[in-house]
């Protein structure tokens, strides 16, 4: 068994290239100390990552995975053969493009075409043997977490929050659908559509609804009686509640807030953010008043959304994005270098971005409130813990402690389903392999276990359960890799990130030529779009101050 | 008086253009000799008339123009201040991008903004004042219609049929919105929706469902009972019939073919279209079977659908663009040249595009029909003429007399209304004007009433009712210019069309890099593609020929 990782098929270019980014900093430092030259640099640099795979449209969706023709669920298709009431006419999951799978955004993309040999049960280890490999190793009878080098724990809260605004599958019945309409559009905020925004709207001054709770604005509680399980007739159909939600004890579901998707409650660092962002488009609303007085409610909503959508979209392509690479350069937001690129197309989530973005081991097993250790579990659908410490002080104790590092061995007992869940959701998209997807992205396919990851134990245990490298899976692969010095991530996941992240967030419209100007988002909306550069910002213009700064940051070291 | 029209205000660069491209037949028929010259060439006209004007996505859509908030149709909202039951908040009219018109493709799009101004009722004249404009003049008391000197009764025809799949105004209620998904996707033939998509499929060998009437292929009957007006169980809710589907007479019911659309049975040209659209569907399945003796039925109706488009969007692309322009360059169809493109973005039909296409005028007010001359109305819900005839005679028939030229004084009286409709449209939806359009267009401004037109009538008209140049309306200038010599179009239209038409078309997803191959419609599927160049062949290939090839033609002088 070999000790170390075998870098034989890592590809001279993609060495030569970390070689290059990860190294010469005055090169960088000159390189980005010339405002011309910075933009080429980020440009091609932008380019370079999205270009490692084809481009969109995939000529097919996971429409070929629905086992029923779309339109058939109707008694009046009874006679035909093989239809099941209620359910429609069934087909085979066979492999090509048609009309409609190319047009129905409702059903999830992928990159890679199905592939059902691959994903034959009998070529794939069991699922439960697979708990093995993100199970936490066990150091005196108790499970060790390995902490991440270099992020917070609001690196993870983020992560899983951001994402869950476009990487939204249905249900268990229709898995292979996304219920967004594929943009970075706030809908954890905003709600999924038009009458849901309007359930959350307070139609004055262009505001959320909201509330006062220890001097501080968060959204209205859902529940009017929660013993009951009856949600306000304000709210009713603003989701569907997930069973999680359902079987809460009342004393919780009475602190849950009213906002825009079923998920929102379900951790604190989730409802952090979303609040945060209720606060500040609150905030936006009465600095537009001031500044547009004639404008009505409406036009004061829209555009304090369309300000805050873009200042959160510059977030996430500059310190997140530039947190998780371990490169000098740092990108920025140039919406108008890419007018003419071929990746500019409609967007459209793949399953996997989704399977790439499942960080469940970034989540430690504990946490760190009010100065005490407590199990994470703890800070689930427990929206008391933020209303008794404010929002500053939380954000602040967040940055304050490491996230776990992402990777095999390392997710808490309580996420080990959600892991194997995972697995099998791949398994049944017939995601094509780890090294197909290798292939895909421009890196060599691996020939033995030690070219994925240095851990002994890893190594091992791949072996074992796989046999032979070809028969990885996608998911379990992505995590096998060992994360990159100085990086966030490993190499693979870090690649698939760069191609979905920067080809599907700078095609949003609110960047486009012709709309990413001081007429849409108003004078003094667009300075505040230029001078917000991170989410300390964000935080520290929204939390009652008492003198003090609070600090937010992705970096431990900071 | 001006005799003749003044062109000092069609630009020199346009000018210059539009010589290059009519003369010099020598060096276009060079050109077209040389295969890389060819694209080369293809490629920079296509581009030259595409970005004549600023490119998608545009600020504002129609939604500017719903007088309700979308999504707050209910009663929840009752409490807020405004509130009308059924309908919800009302909103100003006023002009700013909002997420919710940037991402709700239910609207249509415009290129430029509402200028409500422009529109006020005091600036223009009375909608009745207008159909002098179009109205016919007489000639010893008889009207005079005006005959195209190029095009045939078929293209008038063609057009029609296309453009209704993709420029699908709701209804009057809800007239801001379109009920297409934007794309050339053959809507009138398939349906609107995967359930009505359904509902017109056989289910057995990839057909549609169809029925043999002497000896020829038609669609089935869409009544079960046409006296009391019910409709067969299977179409239920295919559509909505229009109002003057509903007051049909029962004998003309009877005959109505269950087609994709509500439109469809409206005219006998459609009908014809989509007649033989359900023709070569039905033998593109029996072709795909024999090659692929596999296939089951869904994957040959989707393969079937997916050839007919591209067969339908190759005609739409080189013979009827290269028959409205009068150039010696013959466009055609490559799809991998434009994939650079800042065009190429998510298609969002606009109202300009639909208000461009609309050539009541083509139509002659009487039409030869098995040798006789009829009226224009009688070819209205009259399946039976079809069936009569048969499609190839009358395919050819059609193709043997003129259309009317488009343009002013030559609208059959039935039709005035439907101008005074269009030019209301216009205004409701505060369409700038003419000028700035052209301006859009990169036309000069007219100064005078004698650079839009020669007519000398049209001159005056023009002049009482608007007064001023700049006070002409988009519609009534668009139409009021003179038909370039041997052109279908006048210089307006024909550079809107081709700012939509092109983009919006070479963006189908069926002709992108991934997509556009032989894997996608098979190996003899991408064979009836590349070897499919005019409506002749189809209508050739789908009729009984009886030893004999009917003439299809858009050209009167073929």
């Amino acid at each position: 068994m070999a000790q170390g990782r075998d870098t034989s098929r890592d590809g001279f270019g993609n060495k030569l290239q970390t070689l290059f980014l990860t190294n010469f900093k005055g090169v960088w430092d000159f390189i980005q100390s010339n405002k011309t030259l910075k933009r080429k640099v980020n440009k091609f640099l932008i380019n370079n990552a999205i270009y490692k795979a084809p481009t969109r449209p995939y000529p097919f969706s996971l429409m070929t995975l629905d086992p029923y023709i779309p339109g058939t669920a109707d008694d009046r298709f009874q006679a035909v053969e093989g239809y099941v009431p209620g359910k429609g006419l069934p087909k085979k999951t066979d492999t090509y493009t048609s009309w409609e799978s190319l047009i129905n955004r409702t059903y999830i993309g992928r990159h890679l075409p199905p592939d059902p040999e691959f994903n034959k049960p009998e070529n794939l280890p069991a699922l439960e043997e697979l708990t093995v490999l993100f199970k936490k190793k066990e150091s005196n009878g108790k499970p060790v977490t390995i902490y991440s080098e270099k992020s917070t724990l609001l690196f993870p809260y983020w992560v899983q929050w951001f994402t869950d605004g476009f990487l939204r599958k249905k249900d268990r019945v229709e898995w292979f659908k996304n219920t967004s309409n594929h943009h970075i559009d706030l809908c954890p905020v905003y709600g999924l559509t038009a009458s849901k925004t309007a359930m959350l709207r307070a139609f004055k001054g262009g505001k959320l609804k909201s509330q006062i709770l220890n001097g501080e604005e968060y959204p209205p509680f859902y529940y009017e009686d929660p013993e009951k399980g009856i949600v306000k007739p304000e709210f009713e159909g603003l989701y569907e509640p997930l069973s999680d939600e359902r079987n809460l004890e009342p004393a919780k579901k009475a602190k849950l807030f009213a906002m825009g998707v079923e998920r929102a409650n379900v951790q604190i660092g989730y409802v952090m953010l979303n609040v945060l962002c209720l606060r500040e488009h609150n905030r936006l609303c009465d600095l537009l008043a001031k500044n547009c007085p004639t404008w009505d409610d409406e036009r004061l909503f829209q555009t304090a959304r369309n300000i805050l959508l873009v200042v959160i979209m510059k977030i996430i392509l500059e310190e997140y994005i530039n947190h998780i690479t371990p490169y000098h350069f740092k990108f920025f937001v140039d919406p108008s270098s890419f007018t003419n690129e071929r990746w500019y197309r409609t967007n459209w989530m793949t399953m996997e971005f989704s399977l790439v973005y499942r960080w469940h081991s970034a989540l430690p097993s504990t946490l760190i409130y009010g100065g005490q250790e407590i199990p994470m579990q703890a800070s689930l659908w427990n929206n008391q813990m933020l209303i008794d410490q404010g929002l500053g002080t939380l954000f602040e104790e967040t940055s304050s402690q490491p996230a776990a590092r992402i990777g095999l061995f390392n997710t808490a007992d309580f996420l080990l389903p959600v892991e194997l869940a995972s697995i099998d959701l791949g398994r049944k998209s017939q995601m094509a392999s780890y090294n197909d997807y290798r292939e895909m992205c421009q890196y060599p396919r691996v020939t033995d276990f030690n070219q994925i990851t240095s851990d002994p134990d890893a190594q091992r245990y791949l072996k074992d359960l796989y046999g032979n490298v070809d028969r990885v899976e996608f998911y379990v692969g992505l995590y096998a890799e060992d994360v990159r010095k100085n990086s966030a991530l490993a190499p693979l996941i870090g690649r698939l990130v760069g191609i979905d992240a920067f080809s599907q967030a700078l095609t949003n419209p609110l960047l486009a030529e012709s709309i990413f100007n001081p007429e849409t988002f108003s004078p003094v909306g667009w300075e505040v779009i230029h001078t917000t550069n991170t989410l300390s910002d964000l935080v520290n213009r929204n939390t009652p101050q008492n003198g003090k700064s609070y600090k937010v940051t992705f970096y431990r070291s900071r």
